[in-house]
């Protein structure tokens, strides 16, 4: 659900007229219209739902505060479970001042905590590597080597990882840590947008396909060689694109998604 | 050289009157007075000096592109050579759209070209790994593993790594990279600033020691463990900071330097 100015409805309602085949939902576009009219419209839509986005954020200084995060861990697995998505998209977290290893740590104890949860509800768990630049505050784990770790650590069929090329494009190991996950069966999902090399916000200056400089192509067909079957999801943080015409903006992403992905 | 709006003479005479050992040069402070007056001003301060920064920048599309970069990087060797530097800093490049692999690929080969003539000069060159964000325009190397790939494959005791915190501490393997430069003798300069959480711009908005989040002590033992002994370098790229008084931002910068790192 790319088209943030757009209601669920509206996008659910265009998406499903433009013949795409799923939508992955922000856990706050769940909670503003309730659960029941979330699941209504989803489900009156026709639509996939590949992913709730989302939870993690397991890293905490305070004891009492981590264990917060895993009752929200829960509940998004719930709403994922509700709303009949295959998986809850993670973002792992991370405290400016902790030590990246403690929060590693952390991650991988809280994800431990919650996936017995994930699985009694059939809800998948996808670790997202975040790009290094979200180190300090959003995420500790920064490359795909990582999320295999912990992949590796707790081997269940409902953990794996999710792919974004605006993350991971630069990494010097990408393509055989995609290769990796493919032996693993961890390839969840599969994200696409693109690195303006001009980008002027850390979080919401985010590139339609093609205006940055990722091979998109090489990733997908590597995803694609490692057995990933899934949809391929646009996710564009992006207040520029936000801004302009919707209507338009979403003909402009079907072009791009045909021509660059 | 950190307090950007001074002259190369006011930063000289400030920080050889704080007491500080060194100054690393830019180029274009040299070109702005002339060889033989940066000459006279930094033999005058009896200031060491570690670096000339900056060269590199060797991935070009064309061929003739990638001969002017071959040609700058002696001209800079040259600069060292005169001003007495130990070092030329690399910022080895990137192309939009070229992929990494290429980029990578073209930069070792920009290095080994240019390696005997800094051999020749008696002026080290230090690739330094710039943060992921910079993958798609200012260098392709972005972790001290593909530096240390680069220093393997051309050994020589003029070939080394520029350790920056602001660009590397996020990196899962930087203790074990650190410890084997250490091994190559390939630690040829540690650079501290912090990483902000709120970091407004990705080129100009690094903090000082202890506004941000990187554990800098920790990061300074391992590279002291590792047998570096050279100056620490202060390298801070803000406007905020630029835009300063810069006697206070240099009091600063010295209390920052004896707390944090």
């Amino acid at each position: 659900m790319t088209n943030k100015s757009w209601s669920l409805a509206q996008c659910a309602d265009a998406y499903a007229k433009a013949g795409i085949g799923g939508i992955s939902v922000w856990r706050n576009v769940i909670e503003a219209v309730g659960t029941d009219e979330a699941v209504r419209i989803v489900r009156g839509s026709g639509l996939k739902v590949p992913a709730v986005v989302r939870s993690g954020f397991f890293p905490a200084s305070e004891s009492p505060r981590r264990q917060v995060a895993l009752d929200d861990n829960r509940r998004a697995i719930d709403q994922a479970a509700v709303i009949g998505a295959d998986m809850v998209v993670l973002v792992c977290g991370a405290v400016p001042g902790m030590p990246l290893v403690e929060a590693r740590a952390q991650i991988a104890d809280g994800i431990a905590t919650v996936l017995p949860y994930a699985t009694a509800n059939k809800v998948k768990l996808a670790i997202e590597p975040l790009h290094p630049m979200y180190a300090a505050d959003r995420s500790a784990i920064n490359r795909m080597a990582e999320a295999r770790m912990i992949c590796e650590q707790l081997r269940s069929k409902w953990l794996g990882i999710a792919v974004d090329v605006y993350h991971v494009w630069w990494d010097p190991d990408l393509e055989r840590e995609i290769r990796l996950a493919g032996e693993m069966d961890t390839l969840f999902a599969f994200h696409v947008c693109d690195w303006k090399p001009d980008t002027a916000d850390l979080l919401n200056d985010r590139g339609l396909m093609g205006e940055g400089c990722i091979d998109i192509k090489t990733i997908r067909s590597w995803v694609e060689r490692a057995g990933f079957n899934g949809l391929c999801e646009v996710e564009i943080f992006s207040h520029k694109h936000w801004a302009r015409d919707q209507d338009e903006y979403l003909k402009d992403t079907l072009k791009a998604f045909e021509e660059r992905v």
